[in-house]
């Protein structure tokens, strides 16, 4: 039972995962822990803790670093199916910082073992791939995180749009489209998707087809300057 | 001629290159450009200019992330035999922003066209591994650089002991150890490193066996809050 949830979860969510023979996809299964982790626990990144990769079975994981001070700098969340590559990252050679994470809410995630993994992806090109897809994305994460940081840049902008629509309508539901905030803020709409979907991750908007939803005015308001 | 030089580079500097068979090597060679580029010209890697795999035969790049506004964000910068994968990056699924390059020198770069790259790092386990570890890399570089201008942190804090240690012996030369500067700040030999490797490619300090020169103490003084 536990294992056929197992399997039919990384054949969703790991898309290498069918690709590979029935003897590595056995491995894999075979190898693989289910854990639950509580509310506010944390798991290292560092060699020390160098688990493998991870697939979210379900809950809310917050993925930041810490400065070499003991400050901390949220990076992106996880919530159920997404894959964390950087609690494998002691497989790469290069990677000079560590990502924590911290259990936002009961969860439980099911790690492969790195020696499985570590395997998997220097021998096989379509894991390779999916390896660097998964880091390049992180990486697209990180730079929007920054770029939010350093210039308050599109974030803001687009918190303010979305306070005044909703001051103007009165009421938390805006009935709109990304194409529709591009526009109004001259940018592109993949761009507004994406800040849109950091605000749904971060708890401040919920989205569906044709609307936006602010779901916590406080912290939308703390994007504004 | 030219072939044979830019054979040794791609020897020394592409780790691959010499695992490729000779007909591969070929394909490289005869396809790759040789471009040269003025002080203060630039170079998108945005998906109209995807140019390739950039190797820098010499000069001095800088490597920056400009916002939705325009604003600049220097990430690392590239010198004789440093290779850029960014520029390489429409190959990668996921990668949503763009680095672009400044020349801050009169350069010439190799630059292997994108459909070559695009071929070898599908389908060669060598070459993907390669792109992964400098992608690694450049992500590790971004992070110092994101907590250098969130936290003004462990940069400052050289920095500091840096000057300090000048006013102390008189001297802008400075004779002393990574290891010695990192247990006077508590911290790593990596970290250390790192630093006063960042230092010398923002031109702030020279380095060699044993001794930190500063070159310029006006920009190590701005380090300092």
């Amino acid at each position: 039972m536990q294992s056929n949830h197992m399997i039919e979860t990384f054949k969703q969510y790991l898309t290498f995962f069918s690709s590979l023979t029935h003897a590595q996809q056995a491995l894999i299964v075979e190898n693989t822990q289910l854990k639950h982790y509580a509310k506010n626990e944390t798991l290292l990144s560092d060699v020390s803790e160098c688990s493998g990769l991870i697939v979210v079975k379900f809950g809310q994981l917050r993925a930041f670093y810490s400065t070499e001070e003991g400050k901390q700098i949220t990076l992106y969340r996880l919530l159920d199916g997404d894959v964390c590559i950087m609690s494998a990252s002691c497989v790469l050679k290069n990677i000079t910082f560590e990502v924590s994470l911290a259990f936002e809410t009961d969860s439980e995630i099911y790690i492969i073992p790195i020696r499985i993994w570590r395997d998997l992806s220097q021998t096989n090109l379509t894991v390779q791939a999916y390896a660097m897809e998964l880091m390049a994305a992180r990486f697209s994460e990180v730079m929007w995180v920054m770029e939010q940081l350093v210039f308050k840049g599109i974030g803001e902008r687009v918190a303010t749009f979305l306070m005044e629509q909703s001051t103007l309508v009165q009421s938390d539901i805006l009935t709109t489209t990304h194409e529709v905030v591009a526009n109004n803020l001259s940018t592109a709409r993949e761009v507004i998707s994406r800040t849109l979907k950091h605000f749904e991750s971060d708890g401040i908007i919920a989205l569906s087809r044709g609307v936006i939803k602010i779901v916590d005015f406080k912290k939308l308001q703390a994007l504004i300057a």
